[in-house]
C-alpha cells in the first residue's frame, strides 16, 4: 500500500502544533460530528498541506506551490504563511474574486491561468520545474492522503471508537487517508453527490475513469476523477460510495445551522446528507461518526 | 451558600442525556473555546431550564412557565418539548415576530403582554400563581445557577484543566454556576458590555442595582440587575467584572467567524472580545477558557 497506518501516525506527529485537533460532538446518542470546518483555513486540508511540506528536508527557496481555487488553495496558502515561506496559487480565470482576494489576504501569489481547473494545474507543473517550488496536490500524493488520515486517528480517540465513519469524496484523498488510519477498527462509508460520483464510477470500472463535474457541491468535491492514490487504498479496504443528491445536500446544509448550529459549506454537507436522506441508515446500536469536512461558505446562505 | 458543588454536580446527573456535551476547541496553545452555542436551543439556558424541571417531583398538569423574549424562552420551550410538557412563554409585546414564531414552532403558547420585560415578567408570575405552572426563572434560581454551572464541570474535564475561565453576565446565572462549579480550581472573569454593567454596579455598591440596558448585547444580557443569587456567590468568591465595549464585542464576533468559523451571537462573542481588546491579558503560560455561550444569530450578519 502506498500509505500505512505508520505514515499517517507520523503525520500527526509532523503537524501537531500546526493544525488544531477539531472537536467532536455527540449530537445524539452515537451519532459524533467531527468539526472540521473549524480547522485552520476552515477545511481539513491544512492537515495534507503541513504534512506534505514538513515531510520535505527543508522547503525550496520558491516555497510551496499549488493549483486549486477553492479548499485546497487556502490551505497551502495558510501553511506557506505559517511557515514563513512563499506559496505560489494558480487558479484557473473564472475563479471567483473573491476566492482570488482571499488567497491574496493569506499572502499568496496569485497566478489567474486556463479556462478549467486542469489547465491551471498543468501551468502549475510547469512552473513547478521552473521555479523548484514544493508542489503539493490536492490529494493524489501520498504525504497528502497521510495528513488527512490524521482526521481518522482523532475520530478514534475522542469517540472512544465508533463503528462507521462517514465521509464525503472529491478526488478521495481524505476518505483514503481516513481508510488508512483506521485500519479495519471502523467501516468507512463514502459519500458522493450524484452529479460527481468520481470514486463511484472508478470502483465500478476497476480505476480512475474520468466525470463530468457539476452542482453545489462542485467547488470543493468537483475532481474530474478519483486519484490513484484513493482508488487504490479504498478499492483494496472494500470501501462503498454512496451517492446524494444536491437536495439532499442543500437540506442537510440547512438542518446542521437550524438544529445544531454548524456552519458547513455543501461538501462539508454531504456525509451528513447521506444520513438524514437515508441513503445509509445505521443499524440500531451502531455508533457513527460523520465527518463535516469544511466551512468555507457564505454564512448568509445557511437560511 | 445558595448554591453548592454538590448541587452542581447532581445537577450534571440529572441534565446528562437531555443537553449536549459541547465541544471545546484549543485554539492557540492554552487557549480553549467553548462551543456553547452548539448547545440544544442555542445557548447554554437549557442547562438550568432542564434542571429546574427535572429537580421538581412531576412537572405540574400546567407544564413550565417563563418569562423571555430570548434564549430563555426558548430553552424553556425546547425542555418542555422533549420531556412532553407544556410550555407558556411570556414575551413583551416589543418582542419581534422572529422570536414569538421560534417559539411557537417548539410549540410553546406565547403570550405577549407589557411594553417591557418586567412587565411581562410580572404577568407571567402572576399567571403561574393561576394555573400551579412551573416558573424557571431565566438566572435568579438555585436549580437554574446549578444547571448553569456544569457548562464548569466540562471545562474542567476537557481541558484538564485551566488557569481561569472567562464568562459574559446578564443576570449572571452563568457566571455564578460556574463560579460554584470550579471551586476556586480555576479563577473566574466575568465580562459584562459597559453599557449593561448589572454585575459590575452590584460588586462596588454591595448588591444588586437597577441600570439601564442597552447596545448590541441587549437582547441576550439585559437583564437591569445583577441576581441575588449570582451577586452572593460571585462577590463571596472575589469575581471581577470588566467590561468591553460593543466595538469590541461586533468586532470578537467577526473575528470568532473569520478566523475560527466559530458562529456566535453577540452575547456569544462578549468574552472573548475582553481577550481580543487587551480588557484582559493572560499571563505568560496562563491557560484560559472563554466560553461561547450562545449562537441564535442571523447568520448573515457575521461577515
Ligand atoms: C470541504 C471539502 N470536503 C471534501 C473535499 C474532498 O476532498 P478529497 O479531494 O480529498 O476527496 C474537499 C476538497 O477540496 C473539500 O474542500
Ligand atoms: C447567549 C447568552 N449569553 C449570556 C447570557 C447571560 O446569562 P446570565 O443571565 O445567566 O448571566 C444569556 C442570557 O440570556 C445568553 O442568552
Amino acid at each position: 500500500m502506498s500509505v500505512s497506518i505508520g505514515d499517517v501516525e507520523r503525520a500527526a506527529e509532523r503537524i501537531a502544533g500546526h493544525v488544531l485537533r477539531t472537536p467532536v460532538v455527540e449530537v445524539s446518542p452515537g451519532l459524533f460530528l467531527k468539526l472540521e470546518g473549524l480547522q485552520h483555513s476552515g477545511s481539513f486540508k491544512a492537515r495534507g498541506g503541513f504534512n506534505r511540506a514538513l515531510a520535505c528536508e527543508g522547503i525550496p527557496e520558491a516555497g510551496l506551490i499549488a493549483a486549486s481555487g477553492g479548499n485546497h488553495g487556502l490551505a497551502v496558502a495558510y501553511v506557506a504563511r505559517d511557515l514563513g515561506v512563499q506559496a505560489e496559487i494558480f487558479v484557473p480565470t473564472v475563479a471567483s474574486p473573491v476566492k482570488v482576494a482571499g488567497l491574496r489576504a493569506l499572502g499568496a501569489r496569485v497566478t489567474q491561468v486556463g479556462a478549467v481547473y486542469a489547465d491551471a494545474y498543468e501551468a502549475s507543473v510547469k512552473r513547478a520545474a521552473e521555479t523548484g517550488a514544493l508542489d503539493i496536490h490536492a490529494y493524489d500524493q501520498a504525504e497528502v492522503v497521510a495528513g488527512q488520515g490524521t482526521v481518522g486517528l482523532e475520530i478514534l480517540e475522542q469517540t472512544g471508537g465508533v463503528d462507521t465513519v462517514v465521509v464525503a469524496v472529491g478526488g478521495g484523498g481524505l476518505v483514503a487517508g481516513i481508510t488508512v488510519a483506521l485500519g479495519g477498527r471502523a467501516r468507512v462509508v463514502a459519500v458522493e453527490p450524484a452529479l460527481i460520483p468520481t470514486l463511484h464510477r472508478a470502483l465500478e470500472a476497476g480505476g480512475p475513469v474520468g466525470v463530468e463535474v457539476a452542482g453545489v457541491g462542485a467547488d470543493a468535491l468537483g475532481a474530474s476523477r478519483a486519484g490513484e492514490i484513493a482508488f487504490e487504498i479504498t478499492s483494496a479496504a472494500g470501501v462503498r460510495s454512496l451517492l446524494v443528491s444536491d437536495e439532499a445536500i442543500v437540506e442537510a446544509r440547512r438542518e446542521l445551522w437550524r438544529n445544531h448550529r454548524v456552519a458547513a459549506e455543501y461538501a462539508g454537507a454531504a456525509a451528513y446528507a447521506a444520513l438524514l436522506s437515508g441513503v445509509y441508515t445505521p443499524a440500531p446500536g451502531e455508533r457513527v461518526a460523520v465527518v463535516v469536512c469544511g466551512a468555507n461558505t457564505d454564512p448568509a446562505t445557511l437560511v
